[in-house]
């Protein structure tokens, strides 16, 4: 391995050196020598497995957690088969000193996998400073993409004229004659990318929508709601958006697709559907469930069901005093429509995040009278220079295949994103110097999120705390909506609010941009204590590197969490539809 | 020139030996050169020219035509800035003794062009078989695809948070404060790939549909009905179907997906709105269209309409005697439903095409006793061997991206596919010989097409003339479905129709499977006789080696034909949207 390869070594040099490495590592892998393979690993490589290895989802750092992983796993679940990925890769990138960054394919007694190493060179060793193993397939099981497809309609055993392809598609939702294997509550970006996986690999799926069309959740949002992340991370699993689609959906926009895309993936999904009841028998591994529909009550017995309803969970609305007297209008931001009735009125929006500002520039573009009230700080972002350090380099116009993209997302163990995200964070606050300093001058306070990690701190921590500005920052520097800093709200009075401190606002209305509870909270609304308390917190960064309670096992035997930002569903709803399909298969070794 | 390419060379020098070839026609073409052009092309070359050179469709064979060709474009429309498209080939084929494919760009003063070139070694020197040269964008009208996609509707000049982007798609598509500036006749797949097409170059389209629902031209035909091109050709343009889509769709499952296609494109459409009139004026240069509406009538004037109701034209129903006395159901098979009524009755379908085989299946899995009257003789091909050998090497699982694939089909001019399709039909008359021999065991007459052309031959002619077998084939051949040869329909009797040779057969329904006249006709309906008497035909090949009348001027200025298989309507709606756009920005030279 004498290669020097630097930016302007060939390709084909970089495939050598990356193949030269591999060859190695397989063979250190196949023969389960854990201590050959960590020698190809720098001693602080991160090694994220994706259920390739352990079937759960883990991150692990440095030689001795490695070693650990692979003396658990790799000789009851033996790997083989290591192929290098031409179609995309190996390629060299300047980051961390000069790696190059390859694809390989595998396989385990079970499944089809895929895997990431970034390899460098340090003192004359090319070693890996992080590894992704992941599963792909189960064997057996393998999603129905590609040379899987289906032929048609008349090509199935037993096709008759008589009962068409649509014929068959209402029979098979109506669930009439036999059960659905899982069912997931809620069609929104979580619920709809699990089914999708899950129907591939021919577990048949179940979702249960309280709205009357699929895509409602983001349909009935405010107004003026877009999207805040961009096309190219907002692809659902399978089905890219066309290249003429916005870089920033329209809320009905981005609805009206989940409805195609719920139909055009042949999913099952009965809307205006509510679950009422839920009792698990834990002997016959079965729940059974009540549920409310348009045409009478159902009771469904799924062996799996899956909490969709979104990561951020329920409106949080404190127990304010005086509300009862107020004789305006108080609502959570989740029940904002339109800003157009205010004109002329007097508006407070309590709660400075990206609800909250979104709801007070849509009510100053309306005409009211607009009073932000921030109790402590805010990360700040504008969208301009923001987005882009988020994303990073591949999730752009021309970038890589989604397909590419998320593996190489996938490979960065979260502690190693949010260890970039504080260098992301810092540049883009040097860009939005101008914006921050002329919100500052109107007292109006910041932060740079959990230590220093900006957006991705807080939104894996729990799923907001931040604004991504998109015009209300101007507004508020220039005294155009109002700023009441430093103290939250107190009380209702009959005519408006008194913070914390005493102040008294007047207001016809009062916008709570109080956030949400913990997804944790709807699963006890809907589960009881019993099934919530076997759960994990939702979001949060635990200590294997994974985020709490999603796409994973929850404690609860039958029972996932579902849910986050649509870059996360469509990679990581196959990983949940994996282990769902492995326990209803009975296909798990251990 | 002396590289030797043979199937073990390496794509460097196949790359090296067409980008050889490439410099030298670059410059031959940039200095208007056509004797030096020429020298580059074999003597029996063919060129295909969509727009680039000529702004018209054309195949032009050999020296003396392609010269013509060269001569009276290439300096009043000089070519330059030639660029080896590299994403994608060149790349080594064994046809036609070693072929050597490659794409390139290049531009126009009006217009981003594309091209594609197959060489192959004579003597020692390399030359060209045939030539594409193909318009992809107008400059300043180019497609807002890609990095050219809108931002958002946020960052829209004079956006409001008050008026969100649903509200703008409605504005948008009532015209009550604009014309449209084309109006399209039919939202199937012509129509709206046209459509989209049109939007993205920034022309104003709406398509008026008959029906209650976009799809519904495939939504209502007859309860069995499955397409018969496999989904690797079927994609419209811009928007893949997933990985997941069957190879062969149901008429509902396509019809739904023209319906998401038609919004997720953000094409205005107004459905269950019928032109009851047209007038032009040929000094404005503007049409008259009187529409009725669900809510009214409306007038629209837009330069531009385009007749995309099907390039199949209307049911052509002769005027049979004895039709009035008849006392069972009589319809045309566009009228055909479902079969199950007519189980345990007497059905005659006459017509032994597609829709004739297909309905009489229908009829008989329903449990009718069917009769299929056949007067002459059918081509028939299996879809298990027939389809592949039509839909060639690239549409294919795992081919190519749709782009090139569209790109190499364009680059065969027509009377090139058909004497492809010569050799195909053999060899799948071959593979289907035991179906063939049991067909004419019970009297079938079998035929190969127009001049051995087979499918592709009747396509081109007339759109139909053949049958695709999937399963229809073997009932007849089993006696399951009775056959009537060699006669056709003469009159109708009280209790069933007389044949031409005089043979009675008793029927309580009688599926008129008796074709579709030209769309000239659907013209002439609607427009009247003084704009149909300007167009031609639509379908056949002409002497310039193009399709009659589609996807180019007719005529009548203003007044286009649109339509044909979703493979071609995928290519060709660029090139009619291009001419259009051309002629509303008046951006055209000459």
């Amino acid at each position: 391995m004498s290669v020097t390869v630097g930016v302007e070594s060939s390709q084909a040099e970089v495939a050598e050196t990356f193949q030269a490495w591999l060859s190695e590592f397989a063979e250190a892998l196949g023969s389960a020598d854990s201590q050959a393979a960590t020698a190809l690993l720098e001693p602080g490589c991160w090694w994220r497995d994706l259920l390739a290895l352990s079937w759960d989802l883990g991150s692990y750092h440095g030689t001795a957690s490695i070693t650990g992983l692979l003396e658990t796993h790799l000789t009851s679940n033996p790997v083989s088969g290591f192929a290098l990925v031409t179609e995309f890769g190996p390629r060299f990138l300047a980051e961390n000193g000069g790696t190059i960054e390859g694809f390989f394919t595998f396989e385990t007694p079970l499944a089809w996998c895929r895997g990431v190493a970034r390899i460098r060179e340090v003192d004359g060793a090319w070693r890996a400073w992080t590894v992704m193993t992941g599963m792909e397939d189960i064997k057996g099981h393998e999603r129905a993409l590609g040379a899987r497809r289906p032929t048609g309609p008349r090509h199935i055993a037993g096709a008759s004229t008589q009962r068409n392809w649509k014929d068959a598609r209402a029979d098979s939702a109506t669930y009439t004659d036999h059960e659905p294997d899982v069912v997931i509550l809620g069609a929104g970006q979580g619920g709809l990318a699990l089914a999708a996986n899950l129907r591939l690999m021919g577990v048949d799926a179940l979702i249960l929508e309280r709205s009357e069309r699929v895509g409602d959740g983001w349909r009935k949002r405010y107004h003026s709601l877009v999207l805040h992340d961009p096309v190219w991370a907002d692809h659902l699993p399978y089905l890219n958006f066309p290249q003429s689609w916005p870089i920033y959906s329209a809320k009905d926009k981005i609805a009206d697709w989940f409805e195609f895309y719920a139909a055009a993936m042949e999913l099952n999904v009965w809307t205006s559907a509510d679950m009422t009841d839920a009792v698990y028998d834990e002997g016959a591994g079965v729940w059974t469930l009540t549920v409310q529909t348009a045409t009478g009550e159902r009771v469904l017995k799924p062996r799996d069901v899956v909490l969709a309803t979104g990561a951020a969970g329920e409106p949080n609305v404190p127990d304010f005093p005086g509300l009862d007297q107020f004789e305006g209008t108080a609502y959570h931001s989740s029940q904002h429509a339109a800003g157009e009735r205010w004109a002329g009125k007097n508006a407070i929006v309590v709660g400075a995040c990206n609800s909250g500002h979104d709801i007070a520039q849509d009510l100053y573009e309306a005409g009211a009278n607009v009073t932000l009230v921030q109790r402590s700080s805010t990360h700040i972002i504008s969208q301009e220079h923001g987005i882009p350090a988020i994303f990073g380099a591949n999730f752009v116009e021309g970038g890589p295949p989604t397909e590419y993209c998320d593996l190489m997302a996938s490979a960065y163990p979260w502690p190693l994103v949010l260890e970039g995200a504080v260098e992301g964070t810092r540049q883009t606050a040097v860009k939005d110097a101008e914006l921050l300093a002329s919100l500052e001058a109107v007292g109006f306070k910041l932060n740079d999120g959990p230590d220093g990690t900006g957006l991705m701190g807080y939104a894996l921590a729990k799923g907001g705390g931040y604004y991504i500005d998109v015009g209300a920052s101007q507004l508020i520097a220039d005294r155009k909506i109002a700023l009441a800093q430093g103290s939250g709200l107190s009380e209702f009075t009959p005519h408006g609010i008194r913070l914390e401190d005493g102040r008294e606002l007047e207001a016809d209305l009062v916008v709570l941009a109080t956030g949400y509870s913990n997804m944790r909270e709807t699963a006890r609304r809907l589960f009881g204590d019993e099934v919530a308390d076997k759960c994990p917190l939702v979001l949060g960064i635990g200590e294997d590197g994974e985020i709490g309670g999603l796409y994973r096992r929850t404690g609860q035997p039958g029972f996932w969490f579902m849910g986050g930002p649509l870059a996360w569903v469509r990679v990581y709803s196959k990983h949940l539809a994996l282990q769902i399909t492995a326990d209803q298969a009975g296909v798990r070794s251990s």
